[in-house]
């Protein structure tokens, strides 16, 4: 019999769950709302239901890991703090899934559920030092170092979107400014495009075309516009591609990685967002680092839930 | 016996060797010009004459260990890149000191070596996660992460001083724009504090007669003078002091370290540096990194040349 693994991925907006085999393959997936309001006993509740439904795979399953949008703790099994997961702080995740489907349960950070599972299903070599960036809603991340989850002194290492890459620049979620999450995250990338749009009132005619309220406005407008050749929608991945690459490269030269693994809905954008990165990486003056440091991204969007899956196994059983 | 390492600590000006005890003690310490225009066979030639002078410490050492300027491959024992040591890139250390001292010897980057050294004698405890800052003419720094020292994919990691952290701000020796080292590095502290002179012609009083050439300006100057109340000086040590937190507050989001640790000639400046580098910490939204981590400033300077002999003596016996 095979040994699953079952990985939940829990964002703001949906849970993934899913069976996974230990190389990374997925057996079984589902989607839920996650209904944050409803707290965090409804969501174990209806998690727990779904996968007693499963029947089969999730009987067989050896291990459980839940991957949580925000700063978790990994030895308690605690959420610390959420901006995306408001009054999920503080439960006890581990024990309400034991209760519930009497199993241990694995708690990390989504980001670094993500970045292990793109890791394990899409860089078959494992390179050794891997840095990844998920690019969605908030902008996160992962460090593979050593052919390891690098979690730091507190697990809540890889935060790289919150890492500065524009002085006294454009505000973001976390309080702070110039994030590369306030110009990287789907709501930077639209506050860059409105604030073009203001500016030229007669320029962004095909973005203006596909999203006539502003307000609706999303990442996905603008790799469509920028697909079918508007100037404005091109101009708004130029300079997210370059802030992005800010902030990839100060990661470059402190951590010298093999590889930058792009990952989340915003690599969607393909190469409208990949170009500029790799243009400002190319002119950068430090040759081994950035001659040596490859950029990839992820195709598969269900790297969260796999990684859930794979570390929680991982964890059961140590290579 | 006792085993001895002999660590070599080459800057762009002075040489410092030293004979170093397996728990960082050093027995025996010496100071050369370096003399980079004399080439790298000068320069094994004579480190050689004077370890030989030493007799039975060298006699008695086990590792040898050279920590140089620039960007080192370990694997091969020559320098790839240097600003400080020009010339001198290429050169086979590891043949040359074999040849002269029939001693294998380990080239590390001189950064890295004073960070382990200061790691290993300053921080009795060993925490397992320090990002080590090196703040001198230029500004470079290692990592360690889980005890041990982090060298990256090709033995490049840790190069701080050339992580952004003005868009667009002051130039850097290494071409770049906005590098933490143009303005935390010697230069860059004095490049500051001219441009402030120069705003202001009646202030910097104090500043001004320590130092009635500015062209002699050295931030030495300027801890003096704010020690005696000078306001310019004080703002000079204020906004290098925000520059380098931004620098740091990035590691800290990456990292997630036990301890930031400060060495090198700037941490002379004390509070002047510190207090505005931990007031910016301290304002930080992420708790939990920020909460956790401690900043520390080295008082040993001699940490290059006891962290190179430490190395060549971990290398040659690893735990």
């Amino acid at each position: 019999m095979r040994r699953l693994g079952i990985g939940i991925d829990v964002g703001g907006t949906f849970i993934k769950a899913a069976a996974v085999t230990p190389t990374g393959r997925l057996l079984r997936q589902q989607q839920l709302p996650t209904l944050v309001s409803q707290g965090p006993s409804s969501f174990v509740a209806r998690v727990s239901a779904l996968l007693r439904s499963w029947n089969g795979s999730a009987l067989r399953a050896a291990a459980l890991g839940l991957g949580l949008a925000g700063d978790v703790d990994s030895a308690s099994g605690r959420l610390r703090f959420s901006p995306n997961l408001p009054g999920w702080e503080g439960f006890d995740f581990k024990r309400a899934f034991r209760r519930s489907l009497r199993r241990a349960v694995l708690v990390e950070n989504d980001a670094n559920c993500a970045v292990w599972g793109a890791y394990v299903t899409e860089l078959k070599r494992r390179p050794r030092h891997v840095v990844g960036v998920t690019l969605g809603t908030g902008v996160g991340g992962g460090l593979i170092l050593g052919g390891r989850l690098y979690r730091g002194a507190t697990g809540s290492a890889g935060e790289i979107g919150h890492t500065m890459v524009e002085g006294g620049g454009a505000r973001c979620h976390c309080g702070a400014r110039g994030c590369l999450e306030a110009y990287a995250g789907n709501y930077g990338i639209v506050h860059t495009a409105r604030k073009l749009l203001r500016r030229d009132p007669r320029g962004g005619r095909v973005l203006r075309s596909l999203c006539p309220d502003l307000g609706e406005l999303t990442p996905r407008h603008l790799t469509l516009a920028a697909d079918r050749g508007d100037a404005v929608a091109r101009e708004v991945w130029r300079r997210t591609g370059r802030l992005v690459a800010v902030g990839l490269s100060n990661m470059v030269l402190v951590l010298n990685p093999d590889v930058l693994l792009l990952l989340g809905g915003v690599s969607r954008a393909g190469h409208w967002l990949l170009d500029p990165i790799r243009r400002v990486l190319a002119e950068q003056p430090f040759r081994t680092h950035f001659g040596h440091v490859a950029v990839r991204m992820a195709a598969n969007h269900n790297g969260g839930c796999i990684g859930a899956a794979l570390l929680a196994l991982e964890n059961k059983d140590p290579r």
